[in-house]
């Protein structure tokens, strides 16, 4: 750390690298052109930009793991149960192929479009001979399936012509159109495969006619606003990105007052510019905010980024979950009220966590600041992770933080939205970790990887992350290769993290650590995080987890599940003893070795006294007695691989007696 | 008490007055051709029996109150509003008198009938030849639109001929049939009047054709079983009893299985004489067990009795809400998971505690014990007058126990089943105060009345009831005329009572003080409860209020409002003071006088400096102040009639700082 062009910024106290502005974009380079979910043009307004993802590989650790399992197991399984579930067959009924009635759910032909997607980005980093012709013969059938004029939706197409744009509100067509166009930009990047791309616009250009000129208002269900910038990105067509400027302002003008939910349900209480809180259902909520905020990257419109700044505010400090869940309601899939955050009934759908993952990584390309990317590691360790059985097989839907009773995973539902979710994102994970903006490449999300990047300005880097992050804190960056003019590296310092150094010197949380240097092949960086187990607490007005704790360590959330407890011991009688710390405990075998944490605790029986439902508060609980035990923690995203029981992450602190 | 006739037995340690037994009936008299909702017949297996209402009239206090604006005001506007909503009109296109496309839900049918159980129930014992004449037009209106072979239902006669019977999930026919009985029942029963009851007989008996030798199964809204319990003791035909059995036997076969909700929400995954537990859709979970209990009561089959005394175990001991509600889902309006009692999510519809009510009722005629009264009465004084304003215009359907944004009373809703079934239960109120077995009078409710009843095995008895109850907790019983045979006068002491003395002598709360003697005229009992204000606790399992207190007064829970808080403090900021008492606080004003009650409590401000929503547990939040402040809590039924605003009935306990 003496070198004379080096420079360590202790971040203590820093504000945002750069503070967000509505005028001019930077003065980095194009992505256009480049492997990556979200391609900002070269006059767009981020101050941090994806890099090509051709430079990246995962190499190890969990994030490894995870895409192994999908690549090996789900993406095959994904397509064995849509064939199951009829969900290609509707396509082939739609193209004229196969006779029959068309069955599931009205939306299952975007199930079909990300799974083309997923495995789109899947092949340009773990080539599968498999997967590519069978992605071949159903982009074939998508493109069979394809009216004259555009249209594309089997279920209008398998019998029901009336029904097109009939029903706005709860048909998602434009939803389907949104994954469909998604889909094709991801083939078109990841291979230069074209072939859905014209499917795609033609079918944009049918919804532009029928939008933007003609008489339909917009879709109950956004997605395809974050989608029709990406195809305007793609196709440098801007009639795409007035589309999707003209749907998302249509919104909040009561267009579905007389439908199934309330107005907020579909965001179309109050325009998006004036809206002030995150609402509605949660993924239609999330979708809409990835997609503003594309187009605030595009148009530079001030309004659109306050009113994402404004909901990002509302949602972060009074709607998230501790897992980085967001939707409280089952009723309508909903966000709640502030605080509003039931663990039991927590609904946390897992498409709702990747729809934050994405529009926390817009916004982190927007403003630069390390708190976005915080809520995508939140998100994507905690209540994305959970929804993916540890084999790859099932799935959940909905992701709770408290299970009396346990929860079962799903091989595949009706409403298959999640699984093929979880494979787009698992896929697409490497377009994540880092981004690069003038002389600066920021380190985002730690993994195993070795990354290759052009940093503007300076030139082609290449450095190895060496690390067993999310279970170590240790991360050391090597350069492989560097140009010569001087260029900085960030680090990413966690908000959780209590401590953290890089090559023994403190840096502060929260923000990221800076090192300008000329740098050399061989130089290397040790950024140290503290990971060790430690006790959270909730905001006192999260009425629902009152008096309770949880434990994380690191990124990762931990919970108790009933599997883990003595027998004779229920998880509804187990409390925390005052004042106990938790504690690492080795690695727990039956969860494939991820590290358990252990704490004291306390079990209370009634000893089988009978135990009224409300009693006098000064009167004692007969029967009641209580004994210490240690009780084992474990990851939450591991939870429900044990067979069903019951589970919990925030526990009550023992109550004085 | 020296009289050597007299005998007051106190009840401390007692069991229930009787053993309920699934053998042979008791030998009170029948109660058949007496006015009265429930009327087992003359062979039915209880232990008490209704008395007939027109010896009871309720001439002061509360209940007076409420009853006499549903006279003055709920029940015209009733019949207006179902004018405006088409409601009315729909029957009158089912009789060809109008023409039209029919509108309202499919179930809307049913607020006719019950609002014309209402109106019968009400002319008995409050004359008004307005609502008569009204209720007459009506009932011929009904008479009308009845098709030829029986078939009565504005759904399906308004050009829908094809659904008849083709949606026995959601379609409510048997439903809407069940309220046309009990208003049919109840026509006959208070005026002598048939013309609705001919109907009903000719509707059963289409029912009986297709259900008991049709090929139809059974209804996804139970509500006609204990309907068609009633016809049968109105009119002595057992095939209506027999027919209720069928149709409950009949569920718990997996009917719905590919219905909308999961077979719990129609009662159909298990069979009513196997099932464990209360579950699913709270509406129709109470109102099958009403017509079970009903069914147990005429038949005397044990396994009946058995289940729903397991229902009811299950129910009061971990999915009752303090106020009497159940139902703590919005998703399936559902009973949840056992423990599972949200205060803010509460769904606890006004239906449901008026179901809770009905069954209630029927297992204290079965058993005798006066715990059924006790959750009649925590029932009605809490969640269900909560679902009703002061002013009688406006309604609830949903009556949560906590509402951070304040929650709006409707006048009338689209699915309008609660707001006329607040008006039949008033209208009947009076059904519900007494009891009699051989040679016993039993007081269940308390009202100010004068209770005229024929004490089996004694003779005519006449009492004058003077209290002020729920208010206060005095109760003077006077005789006014007695048989010289001996009887018992049972007072029901509520469990809530901490302490209790009929005329000094110190009595047992949960069970009856029992005073039999030799009657004469002017005779006074004295009955005192405490009702001083009290802190209620709830079980530790119960995780969403943990570290919470509640406060009632009498059978009356309390709430604190926002309305009732000085300027610039949120209720979400406020807790008790640890140890602070309630003491009474003078009458409310602008709540029509009832008893305010105070508490000491603790305000605390974060000074505007912002909160993240979870934090290092060790950290102390940045901020924070409290100070004192005396707290006034009002009746929780009370609530959102001054517009709205926030409310809590659970309340935390001030944590150390």
């Amino acid at each position: 750390m003496n070198n004379q062009d080096e420079q360590l910024e202790s971040a203590a106290g820093a504000g945002p690298i750069v503070t967000p502005t509505s005028g001019a974009g930077t003065s980095v380079a194009s992505t256009f052109g480049a492997v990556t979910s979200v391609a900002p043009t070269t006059s767009a307004h981020v101050r941090l930009r994806p890099i090509d993802a051709r430079g990246v590989a995962i190499d190890g650790g969990l994030l490894a793991e995870r895409r192994r399992t999908n690549h090996e197991v789900t993406l095959l399984r994904g397509l064995e149960e849509m064939e199951r579930a009829g969900t290609v067959q509707n396509l082939r009924i739609a193209a004229g192929r196969a006779q029959g009635e068309r069955t599931g759910m009205v939306f299952s032909d975007s199930d079909v479009y990300k799974w083309l997607e997923a495995v789109a980005w899947e092949l340009e980093h773990q080539p599968s001979a498999q997967l590519q012709q069978l992605a071949g013969e159903l982009t074939e059938l998508v493109s069979a399936a394809q009216q004259e004029d555009g249209y594309l939706n089997s279920y209008c197409q398998a019998g029901k012509p009336e029904w097109r744009w009939s029903d706005l509100e709860m048909g998602h067509e434009l939803y389907c159109a949104g994954h469909l166009i998604q889909a094709a930009v991801a083939a078109a990047r990841a291979s230069g495969d074209t072939q859905l791309l014209d499917v795609a616009v033609r079918f944009a250009d049918l919804i532009d006619r029928e939008f933007q000129d003609g008489p339909r208002i917009t879709d109950g269900h956004p997605e395809v606003e974050l989608a029709l910038v990406e195809l305007a990105r793609q196709t440098g067509e801007q009639r795409y990105l007035r589309l999707a400027d003209t749907l998302v302002s249509r919104r909040g003008h009561a267009t579905f007052v007389n439908a199934t939910f309330d107005l907020d349900y579909y965001q179309d209480a109050v325009p998006v510019r004036e809206q002030p809180s995150l609402v509605g259902h949660a993924v239609r909520a999330l979708y809409l905010a990835a997609g503003v905020t594309d187009i605030y990257t595009e148009t530079g419109e001030s309004a659109l980024l306050e009113s994402m700044q404004r909901q990002w505010h509302d949602a972060t400090e009074t709607k998230t979950y501790l897992t980085g869940g967001i939707g409280s309601r089952h009723y309508g899939e909903a966000i709640g009220d502030p605080y509003e955050l039931p663990p039991d009934r927590a609904y946390c759908e897992t498409c709702a966590a990747i729809a934050s993952f994405m529009w926390n990584w817009r916004l982190l390309l927007v403003t630069g600041e390390t708190r976005f990317a915080d809520h995508m590691e939140r998100a994507l360790y905690n209540a994305f992770l959970a929804g993916y059985s540890l084999d790859g097989t099932s799935f959940f839907y909905s992701n709770p933080l408290q299970s009396r009773n346990g929860h079962t995973r799903h091989h595949w539902n009706p409403v298959a939205c999640c699984p093929p979710n979880i494979m787009r994102l698992l896929a697409s994970m490497h377009h994540y970790l880092c981004t690069v903006s003038d002389a600066g490449l920021q380190l985002q999300l730690y993994a195993a990887s070795t990354v290759t990047a052009e940093v503007p300005g300076a030139g082609p880097v290449e450095l190895a992350i060496e690390t067993d992050y999310p279970w170590a804190g240790t991360i050391a960056v090597t350069v492989r290769s560097s140009p010569e003019a001087p260029w900085t590296l960030s680090l990413r310092i966690p908000s959780w993290a209590r401590q953290a150094t890089v090559d023994g010197q403190p840096v502060a949380a929260g923000d990221y650590a800076r090192i300008t240097r000329q740098w050399q092949a061989g130089q290397r960086v040790l950024l140290e995080l503290d990971i060790s187990p430690r006790l959270t607490s909730a905001n006192p007005h999260v009425d629902a987890i009152r008096g309770c704790l949880a434990i994380e360590r690191g990124p990762i959330v931990y919970c108790f599940e009933a599997a883990d407890l003595p027998d004779g011991v229920e998880l509804a009688d187990i409390a925390l003893e005052p004042g106990a710390e938790p504690t690492d405990d080795g690695l727990i075998g039956d969860l494939g070795g991820v590290p358990g944490v252990e704490i004291g605790g306390i079990a209370t029986s009634f000893n089988g006294v009978a135990q009224t439902l409300y009693a006098d508060a000064h009167a004692q609980r007969p029967g009641r007695t209580s004994s210490p035990l240690q009780l084992r923690a474990i990851p939450y995203f591991t939870w429900a691989n044990r067979g069903a029981g019951a589970m919990r992450v925030w526990t009550p602190v023992r109550e004085p007696a």
